[in-house]
């Protein structure tokens, strides 16, 4: 006799995901139901296949663009047709008198050194200087549910058909899919149109655990650090791999925030990029603490990561001189670090990011601070990260009235 | 002061694999240095690149090509360029008295089951009847040190450039290239060329791991359960995904039969496929069964398993009604089966794949017994497996001698 369940809940569940492209992009609005202020911009009104109603952009009022910037932004000028729907949050790094110019009709708000200082007070010594850590005060005063966050020297890159990828559109699939952390699936992302699970995946874990990060990839200058740059200095990824993976429960992964999508009421409170830079003894950790930190949450927690498209072209690479003095503390602690990190465990009462965290911080003291005295000043600005995050996210009205003195405007002028 | 291992050893070792295809075709013989035999066949000389040269195929002898089968075995005419150098060790499931016909030219040795109770005796009754699971005592049999299994439904796949994929050659660079199953490399398979490690990829875990396993897909159909091929009957796999990943460390796997290669000496002492087909409960899961025994052994001893490229094309989805019917239990079972392999440890003092194996069977026997009395015996079946393996690998001169009435020959009439 069949068992009963196959007429089991995560079939229909799983047809569901089959129509999430269609689903994204379900809210359709004919110009007249649109705010003034966008019916002003016909720009932003896209054509799906033939249809030629004008439809919002996934997600258009949930996600904000994080850009930690040191110069104008003309590379958003090959973004316009993807980002210009949305609000970008940019955080200028080094010289706050400089003035970072914006593209025309792109809608922003931008902190300098003054801003993060004045609207964090004390606390602001978390936040990194003359690096690209301090991309992460733009997480801590996003209201949105979701992040995007993209270097400057990233641009559109091309599928193999040579069609303009649109790679935050992409990340939105990623992050509104569910990940699959606890059994490996051979045709990777099982909810995709076209795959689905395989033979022997169990029917318990098909519906899969919400999804809090989506790391995507780099066509042209992979991100590698100095050693390998040095000895590799030719060497360009030229290979497209179509898929989207779960990264398994209890594995770390190198996650660089070059191309790097979250959810941030999941797992916003944990993507803290540390101390780097002025003052501190390494750099280019940033994104790879960050990305330690939110895999052993994330698998604390139930909470998925996943890794693969989108790729973006990435135009130069960084000096490897420059980064191997910033690196070579780094290249050393992380063979401590990582094997930490593989066995830290956090207690079943850590319910919360923010709980999480902090027994995170108080570890990371303990197991880390006697490599050297950097850990346990890192600790502590965790600690500091959490309590800015929540002063500043628990007020109603939050940040963006403290900061109506912000050097940028929502009309990007 | 940079660290003094910036000339690190890990380095010129990496330099090593990036020259691994070339150094697969290596042995470069002239035709007068090949065996008579071989001097015969020009049909196995292969040209590469511009090179006219005659090459012996990588591995050539020291790998076998396992098919389970009951039918004639026209599916080879298609694989002729690429198996034809090797040997084929033919494993005939169901009646024993039908005459299996292979192509000409090929070298193999045939097994029924009269062969199979002859040269096992009593413990032939850990062999399965009626079922693919049969496969397994071609892998027990061989000589070599590596195993190739493919089904005979299962054909020459072509890339996305129209090239026909050698299927056996890529596994054959995924077996002799290192596996990473400490930490996950965003990039893909480090090792391979344009590719590498990228930032924040711990050095002391660049020189990876002995690979034990190499799990290849499918192209148009897909390896789907019954449930899913009812739902999805017209679904077909047409995505072609440029990529080798080794499945990290801790995360288990449906590991499917139909296309999988693996270090017979490292892992094969575990590729059991348990008890399946005639007079058993259940079927269809022995490859799963192999799987999750593999993956946990190979996980204690440090070893890798990867999946990924090569595709093969698979011709015919089996019937899902009849599928399902052999399913049903299994579909059942594992939903605490795998718990249980996910949690299961393994003693220190097992340091060797048989000493791994009895100990998993007493485990199963254990906690996977008071399911169904299935596994009870399927635990007394694993014991018997690793007894008929000892005792047929432990002679010098093997099987072979003692089989000389196998009705296969080495000139394939």
């Amino acid at each position: 006799m069949p068992p009963s369940f196959l007429s089991s809940p995560s079939l229909p569940f799983l047809s569901l995901f089959k129509h999430l492209p269609s689903l994204l992009f379900s809210h359709l609005t004919f110009s007249s139901l649109l705010p003034t202020s966008l019916q002003k911009r016909p720009n932003i009104l896209q054509q799906v296949g033939t249809m030629s109603v004008p439809i919002t952009p996934a997600l258009k009022d949930e996600l904000d663009i994080v850009i930690p910037t040191i110069r104008n932004l003309d590379f958003l000028e090959m973004w316009r047709p993807f980002f210009q729907p949305y609000h970008l949050i940019i955080v200028q790094d080094g010289d706050p008198t400089k003035t970072i110019k914006v593209p025309e009709g792109f809608d922003y708000e931008l902190y300098n050194r003054n801003d993060i200082n004045r609207i964090l007070g004390p606390k602001a010594s978390c936040i990194s200087f003359k690096d690209s850590a301090c991309r992460c005060f733009g997480y801590m005063v996003s209201k949105k549910k979701y992040i995007y966050t993209i270097d400057d020297d990233c641009f559109v890159a091309k599928d193999p058909t040579g069609k303009e990828i649109n790679a935050l559109e992409q990340h939105i699939k990623n992050l509104l899919c569910p990940s699959t952390p606890n059994f490996f699936n051979t045709l990777y992302d099982p909810y995709r149109e076209g795959a689905d699970f395989v033979r022997g995946y169990p029917f318990s874990m098909r519906e899969g655990v919400k999804t809090a990060v989506s790391h995507g990839l780099w066509m042209n200058i992979p991100d590698y650090d100095a050693p390998t740059q040095m000895v590799k200095p030719l060497e360009r990824n030229t290979r497209y791999v179509d898929a989207v993976m779960t990264i398994p429960k209890g594995t770390l992964f190198p996650m660089c925030g070059m191309n790097l999508a979250f959810d941030r009421e999941l797992i916003g409170a944990a993507m803290y990029f540390g101390l780097m830079g002025d003052g501190q003894p390494i750099g280019r950790y940033d994104d790879m603490w960050a990305g330690w930190c939110v895999k052993v949450i994330c698998d604390h927690l139930g909470l998925g990561v996943k890794t693969g498209l989108p790729y973006i072209w990435h135009s130069k690479a960084s000096n490897p001189f420059v980064n191997l003095k910033k690196e070579y503390k780094g290249i050393f602690w992380q063979e401590e670090i990582i094997p930490f990190f593989q066995s830290v465990s956090l207690p079943k009462d850590c319910t919360s990011v923010q709980k999480c965290y902090l027994v995170l911080a108080e570890k990371v003291k303990e197991k880390l601070g006697p490599i050297d005295p950097y850990f346990t000043k890192l600790a502590d600005a965790m600690v500091t990260w959490i309590e800015a995050w929540d002063q500043i996210n628990s007020t109603g009205t939050g940040v963006k009235v403290a900061n109506g003195t912000a050097n940028g405007t929502a009309n990007g002028k």
